[in-house]
């Protein structure tokens, strides 16, 4: 199938990365504008300039191919590990600003807002943002001996994801207008708490 | 334009409840189903049996339906307010209950999930959060005497609709299988600290 596709296109290898990036370009435009639904693996592959059998061949199916077109400019689990192991009790404040500091570079921003946008109506989309982030961070927080891994790791992304809907989608006047260090300072305690302080008020974590 | 409207619908008054209501209703079908851009005050009249002039005899446009429409079954400075008369050292956990008391019943969550949908993807939407919502509670947090008080409101709400977003729409294992009340818990002190707390790290607020 991609030998007949490089047949007919002379000159494109179909392993190139810039192929491979063409389509994941085309992909991150349709996923962003029309959601994951109504994008269309033969839309993608117009677009990129390729037959569809080559964007098959690349990422398996459309989900295969949102997973990679939408994978976040960061590694979530990846984030909390580095941070821990530098300093646990400043953990909270390092990840917020490492995730606000991915939002706040437009390029980025823009594969992000597709993926939360995508996340809060389409079953697909939430199963990656599930399965594909959250899984990682609680494992993280298992190995860290943490109890509730994954009520934490819920909690935690609840408030990341939160602030940036209030700062980059609502654009609620006081997290639009706060500087990325200001809202990093702000909601670092609430993370450190998620990741490894009491959980429940009154300390019964 | 009202009378003319009625003289062809005998029997239906136009200030009846009962027919502002099948509007509402047929609107939030059409906001949930199809966002607010593409809904449109022809098709929800359809929907609801009525002339559209009559959509627009009671709430005026397009933006005016949204906002009622979509009015969250719960008015987030009057809960601030009344949490904070009863008791302000508990008013965070306070607030959490009420707002997922809201959600867990299936009829509000519906309501609530469109307008969160709306409000990541249109603008519209997102002034009716920030501008309905958000400035009452910071009108009450400035009452208050808080220092940043459209930074503490940000704050406040995207904790709570970040929970949200993880419980309801995304389903992280972690926070969809808490009971609503440890979920309060969890995030009641982080709310207690966005209302009178201590705003940044070393309480240098």
């Amino acid at each position: 199938m991609v030998n007949s596709t490089t047949e007919r296109r002379p000159g494109r290898r179909p392993g190139a990365p810039a192929t491979r990036e063409a389509i994941l370009e085309a992909a991150r435009e349709a996923f962003v504008a029309s959601g994951y639904r109504a994008a269309t693996i033969r839309g993608i592959a117009q677009a990129a300039g390729v037959d569809p059998a080559l964007v098959m061949h690349f990422f398996g199916n459309k989900e295969g191919l949102f997973a990679e077109a939408m994978r976040p400019p960061f590694e979530p689990a990846a984030v909390l590990s580095a941070a821990l192991a530098t300093d646990p009790a400043a953990a909270g404040t390092a990840i917020a600003r490492t995730f606000l500091e991915a939002w706040e570079s437009s390029a980025q921003r823009r594969t992000l807002l597709g993926l939360v946008r995508s996340a809060v109506s389409e079953e697909s989309a939430a199963m990656m943002l599930r399965e594909g982030l959250l899984a990682g961070v609680e494992r993280s927080l298992n190995e860290l001996g943490a109890d509730r891994p994954a009520l934490r790791a819920s909690l935690i992304s609840s408030q990341l994801i939160g602030v940036a809907m209030a700062r980059y989608m609502v654009r609620a006047r006081g997290a639009a207008e706060a500087t990325p260090a200001e809202l990093a300072a702000a909601i670092g305690p609430t993370l450190q708490r998620y990741i490894n302080g009491p959980l429940f008020e009154g300390g019964t974590a």
